[in-house]
């Protein structure tokens, strides 16, 4: 099987950035390769009616520490960062303008942007700091600032987000093998199962 | 290590179903035994706010289709009942009642009442229904429906649910391991992680 496997996201959502430091890995166990794919998961919040996990009673608590002991296990840095959750538009949209000319940097610019917010607990909702995270990867920050104003790369964003929705996505991260969609990071094992399998 | 893992469910839970089948295996592996809890999660929903998935929109969807898939790949008898969601407070009282005498059958009782409904879509809402089931198992079925109307058992089964509500519960099935709790029947490998390692 060599379909690629389509990973949304939100750069606000903690579970999609711990799907995002397993997911290319992953993918190459079994020939194959992720496209990461920024989304706005609040669009997709307002049709399914879901909430950010922090605003639940009990099941925020929950969640708090749920993403503490789940970076403890996958061995990766954390912090809630301060605000959060955030409208993450600036660092899909760099993305998606990136990903136009070079797909492995684009790649490299979301771990960066997800390790700004999470890792460094920096506030990536400001266009300005995405620029200086995406500078960090020679990526030009002027030519960034004007890309996430470009009308072209908004609709972009939008479209993505958009025809996730149409696809049945509601969280982040959301993923794709061969048309079956599996949500949430605590899914992974069973992304790895129809990988072996080719579906059950 | 010993300790007894705590196995909470609604029986109109189709995740508590697809761990049930689980739950008992997995902690055999570890040397330990799951203790059955089931609880109102209706009660523990309106603490959370959280809704029956069939309720949400988009995420309904992809529930119906993920325990098709679920029971697929657990290969167990699978079927949507009609009606469901439903209140279960006969089979949980039933099983509450069971489990003061024995313990071991309270659980066959509780795997019976799960397959009646899941497997078999049989409306085990009615108390009539969930002595059938029962007597099944040589249960006494006048015995049975007056327990179910029995104040000490009913005041059991909200204890109970007061009870797991206090510890953080808010979805089914919910899984307490040495006080660590994980939800969902797609948490289980993460059981089984703390189980290997105690803990991390």
């Amino acid at each position: 099987m060599t379909g690629t496997i389509e990973f949304y996201f939100d750069f606000s959502s903690p579970y999609g950035y711990f799907a995002s430091v397993q997911i290319d890995d992953l993918a190459a166990r079994f020939g194959r390769t992720a496209k990461w794919k920024p989304i706005m998961i609040g669009a997709a919040f307002k049709q399914s009616g879901n909430r950010p996990l922090l605003e639940q009673p009990i099941k925020g608590d929950y969640s708090r520490h749920d993403w503490q002991r789940l970076a403890r296990l996958l061995d990766v840095p954390w912090v809630l960062p301060e605000p959060f959750p955030i409208a993450t538009l600036a660092a899909a949209r760099a993305f998606w303008w990136l990903t136009a000319s070079d797909v492995a940097l684009a790649r490299r610019f979301a771990q960066a942007a997800f390790h700004a917010y999470f890792a460094d607990g920096r506030d990536i909702s400001a266009a300005g700091t995405v620029a200086e995270v995406a500078a960090n990867l020679d990526i030009d920050a002027a030519a960034l600032l004007a890309a996430v104003q470009d009308p072209a790369i908004k609709a972009r964003l939008k479209f993505e987000t958009d025809d996730a929705i149409k696809l049945g996505v509601f969280g982040s991260p959301f993923v794709f093998v061969d048309g079956e969609g599996f949500w949430g990071a605590d899914r992974l094992w069973m992304v790895k199962r129809w990988l072996e399998s080719g579906g059950w």
